[in-house]
C-alpha cells in the first residue's frame, strides 16, 4: 500500500441473521453503511467470512468508495459465534482483505457502542440472546449458549415454543392459539402439524427467528403468545439483574427485539436501563482503533 | 430367482439411534436379529437405506443364512421420520435389494407388534416421541413432530431441557442441580456453559438424547431432574388420555424410554396400559405379510 493512501475505519457487528458495516474517516465521519447475511461463523466460517467482505463492499459502495479501498480499510468485529474459541481462532486467523483486522465477541462491541465508554451492561437479543457487562476491566458474560438449548428470550426460542405451542393445539394437548391461523398466513401453508412438521425439519435458529414478529403481534391478544413473551420478559429480568447486581452501571439493549422488550423492562430497572448512545457498529470502530494504536505502539518499541 | 429358492420375511424397525431387523422363516419362527445405526430418513435418506442393509446383513449373518439371501426377502419396515411425505416417497421408490419391499410409518408397525391385533393404542418414547391409535381402521396421529420443536418427553426433550437448566444454573439464573456433574462426567469435559455449548454447538437430536439415562438417573434426587421428568410424565399422561378417548382400546409404550416411564403411567392407566406383546420388528413382517398378500392378489385378478 503506498503511504499517500488515506486510512478508513471499517465497523462490523455481525450477528446470526445480518452482518452490518459502517465506514468511518479519520475525522470520525460515516460515510457509508453495508448489509448482508449472517457473520456467525457458528453456521459457517466461510459464509461469515464472505458476509463480511459482502457487507463492506456494500458500504464502500454507499460511501462512493472504489471497492479497492477495501485494503485501507481499518476493521474492527464485533461477531456472534465466537465465544465458542475455535471459531474466534478461525476468524483470527482469517487471510482477511483489509490494511488490518481485529475480531472480538459481539457484546464487547455492543458495549462500548452503546455506553460510549468501557463500563456498562447490555443484552442482545435478537436471533440469540445473551448478557455481558463490564465493571473496571472485569468482565460477566451470560447466556448466549445457542439454539436450542439456550439463548432465552431470542427471536428464535420465541419462535421454539410458539411452534411448540402450536403442535400441542392441534393435537388437542394444549390451548388454542391464533398463532396456528398467523404463522399459516406468514409461511403460506396449511395450519396441519404435518405441514409445520415438514417446513421446519432440520431449520436453523434464523428460520425459527422469523416467526418473532408475529408472536409479538400477538402480545396481550393471544393468551399463548401472552405466556411466552411473559416468561421471556421474566428471564430478561432475571438476567439483567444478575448483570447490574455488582455495579452501578446502566444497561442497554441491542438487536432486533430490543425495542419491543426495552417498554416491558423499563418498570423494573427504570433509571438504570438506557438506550444505546452508538450501535455496536460504532463500537467496532472504537475497539479497532484502540487495537490498532496498540499494535502500532508495539511495533514501535 | 429360481422358484426352489426359499422365503424369508424381514422385519425392520427404522428409530432415530438404531435400526433393528427380525428374519423369520415362511412358519414364523424367528432365525435371526439384527442391529444397525440411524434409518430415520429425516437424518438422510441414502443413510436411513445403508442403516437398513446393514441391519438386514446383521441378521442374515445372525441366522447363518448367507448374504446373497437378501434377494429372498420380502421385507416391511415401520421407519421414525416418515410422516413427512417426501421422506416416505423416498423410502418407497427406493431401488432395494428384497424380493419385495413395503415400508410405512413406525407407528402403525409398533402398534401390529405391541397388541397383535390393528385396534390399539402405543406411544413411542425413544430418542423422539410420538402417539397412534387405530379403531376401526380409523387412524389418530399425535405429536412427533421433531426436534427441537416438538417430541415431548423424548430422550433427547429431556437432553434439551437439562442442558438448559445446567446452563442456567450455572449462571446463577436457575437452581443448583446435580446435572451438572453427572453430564460433564459422561461427556468427559468440564462443567463451565462454553464448554457445554461447544459441545452441543450443531448436534444431532440423538447427541441430546443420549443424556437422558442420567436425567432418569436423578428423578426423585435431583430437583431440577425430577421436575423435568415429571413435566414429561405429564405429557405422556395427556397423549394417553387423548389416544384412549374414543375407544376401550388398550396402550402400550415402545421405546428406550418405555420402561421408565410405564411405572409412572400404571397409576393413570391402569389395566389399559398393557407391556407389548411382540416387538415392532415382529409388527413389520405382519404388515408384509398383509402388503405381500395384497400384491399377489391384485396381480391374480
Amino acid at each position: 500500500m503506498r503511504q499517500n493512501q488515506p486510512l478508513y475505519y471499517l465497523g462490523i457487528d455481525g450477528g446470526g441473521s445480518k452482518c452490518r458495516a459502517i465506514i468511518q474517516n479519520t475525522e470520525g465521519e460515516t460515510l457509508g453503511e453495508g448489509l448482508s447475511g449472517t457473520a456467525n461463523p457458528a453456521y459457517g466460517i466461510q459464509a461469515a467470512q464472505q458476509s463480511i467482505v459482502e457487507a463492506t463492499y456494500s458500504a464502500l459502495s454507499n460511501a462512493n468508495l472504489p471497492s479497492s479501498t477495501i485494503n485501507q480499510l481499518i476493521a474492527g468485529a464485533g461477531l456472534a459465534g465466537v465465544d465458542i474459541q475455535r471459531f474466534l481462532k478461525a476468524m483470527q486467523d482469517w487471510q482477511h482483505p483489509f490494511r488490518a483486522w481485529f475480531v472480538t465477541h459481539d457484546l464487547p462491541i455492543a458495549c462500548l457502542g452503546a455506553h460510549q465508554q468501557s463500563d456498562g451492561a447490555v443484552i442482545i437479543t435478537g436471533t440469540g440472546s445473551s448478557g455481558y457487562a463490564r465493571v473496571n476491566n472485569k468482565e460477566i458474560w451470560l447466556g448466549g449458549y445457542g439454539f436450542p438449548h439456550g439463548d432465552q428470550a431470542s427471536g428464535a426460542w420465541l419462535g421454539l415454543n410458539a411452534l411448540n405451542a402450536i403442535f400441542l393445539a392441534n393435537d388437542n394437548l394444549g390451548p388454542k392459539t391464533h398463532l396456528t391461523e398467523a404463522i399459516a398466513q406468514q409461511l403460506k401453508i396449511t395450519t396441519t402439524n404435518e405441514a409445520l412438521a415438514d417446513w421446519f425439519v432440520g431449520k436453523s435458529s434464523r428460520v425459527y427467528a422469523s416467526l418473532a414478529p408475529i408472536i409479538i403481534a400477538e402480545y396481550q391478544q393471544d393468551s399463548v403468545a401472552t405466556a411466552i413473551i411473559n416468561e421471556a420478559i421474566d428471564y430478561l429480568k432475571q438476567l439483567g439483574s444478575e448483570l447490574l447486581a455488582t455495579s452501578p452501571i446502566a444497561l442497554a439493549l441491542i438487536g432486533g427485539l430490543s425495542h419491543f422488550y426495552y417498554d416491558h423492562l423499563k418498570p423494573t430497572f427504570e433509571h438504570r436501563l438506557i438506550r444505546p448512545k452508538n450501535n455496536p457498529e460504532q463500537g467496532a470502530i472504537v475497539f479497532a482503533l484502540q487495537e490498532y494504536k496498540q499494535t502500532n505502539k508495539e511495533k514501535k518499541q
